[in-house]
């Protein structure tokens, strides 16, 4: 292998690619980043074996061939070196790395090694808005749960009804719900799948910069996304995705609309006096417009924050985990929010304020039972 | 204890404060930050046993009176606050916090139980600009030792020598020195202390926002740094510091002249090849304006690194550690450097270049014998 690239070019793929690398796989290959030339560019390729990762960039080919070099070593050294062209030789299983003041010799593993990422490519099952799609992955993979013991919940449902693509994540304390109305979806488009929740926040992060639309390729039991020059592919999660719908209230008893930068503050004061609790608050509205979030007495003492609001409905109270109000706040995207509760045992129901996004975007949380 | 507080003032005070306090002391009221009125303003104390700091701020009493408090809750609850007025008032040793929004109750521990922060207050044997310290300091407490086994190389060292205060440090592989000319110093003063560096990076982070010169006070085996409303006191290292005049090279053999950022650069690149060797490099200068660090072939690779520069007498090369040439670069402040080598076995010399400050600082790196 023989080829050039630019130094920024480069950097910017090591830093999509390395995220993904495994740092303390048995494995040593899974360390590395595979280099290979592709029909005249270079493609580098990262992999956990849950998710993998492929990214292509220009490039200068001389000669065709392939190494994977240690992916943490490699992407700090481009990262430090000057801007401008890098030539990139290999010498049996080194690289040499060469730029006008500059050389490295970097000891890689064969290419023959690295486990193969799977492209799906046939026709794309679907095609969505990158920018619209990465903030419905913000709002619905914070609900997911991090514990792998029942599967289905350590993902994002991600399905297709009434011509909107729904993102659906719960860990069985709360539920975030987004909906993403999608145009020129053809009424026949099925679409069902639960994709771990990992892949969709590296997918999240890969979408900062993305300037195309997103494709979404499906078989067997994996799934690739593809955006600009990069693919990011990932098993599925095999199982039945909760039946959610029965614990969305139907009957909302008493609401408040409230500024969600103020909410969100005396949410998160509650919750430094309730450490000691699990962050477990008691949160009270009262006619005539005021809500309050009562951390209660604890070794460190106790907290009463209060909040100007809008009340429909009596008063009312309910007990919840201060720590998912305000992870559910900080992803809300709209300036006002609806808070709805139905008594202390049901749920209760965060949805943004204003016509346009007013159904786009459901959290529920669970009542904690005192 | 009943007084108001702005939040912003009560913040900036907590964060300074805070820093000192244990957070892991066999007594808790080491992690208190100690809450007093003193003529007519609060005093916020915190230390660790090692270091003090007493710090001031505007208030309105209307009861005197004291007590201690978690810092951490404390600090992040009055951070979390809108800006304006806090009304502070004790109930027993609960302390109780109050905002037209916000209500606590935080359990403290009794002032009395706090230790003295002893006030040094008499005539400054020293009054220093407070932005120049500042530089001294992180100019040399880099190359203080973090092991305690020889106290003086744990310390800094500050004394007065033909009208210039100055400043040391050296860990027996690197040392640095800062020279600082003070303005109508008195030709009697005598001034010779060691500080411990964990004291002087804690003045040094205090002094960022400082707007009054600092003096300095001593007493006994304790120092007392002023500045603003602040006070920093430290116990002082008691012993002889090394007589290390005798280590700095008196005949530079081979000296380059080179921007400092370039070769910054080229020993940060040589550094991510070394770690193996735990930084060990080989640097080698070439009549006619080249350096270059070489990383010799260890499991991970091999790398070369150059750089143009000036170069006065004949050929020259070093092995040293990357990292020691790499933080010493950091804190040179000239856009070029002056790097002087003699022969393998003798320390190489680090200066800022420019006739400002060309004698302003010093920074030696041992030689490794390979």
């Amino acid at each position: 292998m023989k080829l050039s690239v630019t130094q920024e070019n480069l950097t910017r793929a090591l830093g999509v690619a390395g995220r993904v690398v495994s740092s303390r796989s048995s494995l040593p290959v899974l360390s590395n980043v595979l280099l290979s030339t592709e029909g005249g560019r270079l493609k580098l390729a990262a992999t956990n074996l849950e998710i993998g990762v492929n990214c292509w960039i220009g490039s200068k080919v001389e000669d065709e061939g392939a190494l994977t070099v240690p992916a943490r070593l490699f992407s700090e050294f481009v990262a430090s070196l000057p801007g401008g062209n890098i030539e990139l030789e290999t010498d049996d299983l080194n690289l040499i790395v060469k730029t006008p003041h500059y050389q490295s010799r970097i000891n890689g593993i064969s290419a023959d090694e690295f486990p193969l990422i799977p492209q799906l490519k046939s026709q794309p099952a679907l095609s969505v808005p990158s920018a619209q799609f990465r903030e419905a992955l913000l709002q619905t993979t914070i609900a997911a749960s991090l514990d792998e013991s029942r599967p289905v919940l350590a993902g994002v449902y991600l399905y297709i009804e009434n011509g909107a693509l729904l993102t659906v994540a719960t860990d069985s304390y709360r539920l975030a719900e987004r909906k993403l109305k999608l145009k020129g979806l053809k009424p026949e488009t099925k679409f069902s799948v639960i994709v771990p929740a990992r892949a969709m926040q590296e997918l999240a992060r890969m979408l900062a910069d993305a300037e195309t639309d997103l494709n979404v390729y499906l078989a067997d039991n994996q799934i690739m996304f593809e955006v600009d020059n990069l693919e990011l592919t990932s098993r599925l999660i095999e199982g039945q995705f909760p039946n959610y719908r029965q614990i969305i209230p139907e009957k909302i008893e008493t609401a408040i609309e409230i500024d969600t930068a103020e909410f969100s503050r005396i949410t998160k004061v509650a919750n430094l006096f309730a450490r000691e609790n699990a962050g477990g608050v008691r949160l009270e509205v009262k006619q005539g417009g005021q809500v309050s979030i009562i951390s209660t007495a604890s070794q460190l003492g106790d907290n009463t924050s209060t909040a100007d609001c809008l009340t429909k409905g009596g008063d009312g109270q309910i007990s919840l985990n201060a720590r998912y109000l305000a992870e559910a706040l900080a992803v809300v995207k709209s300036p006002q929010v609806e808070f709805g509760i139905s008594g202390k045992l049901n749920p209760c129901v965060i949805k943004p304020l204003g016509d346009k996004n007013r159904d786009e975007y459901l959290h529920i949380i669970m009542p904690l039972r005192t």
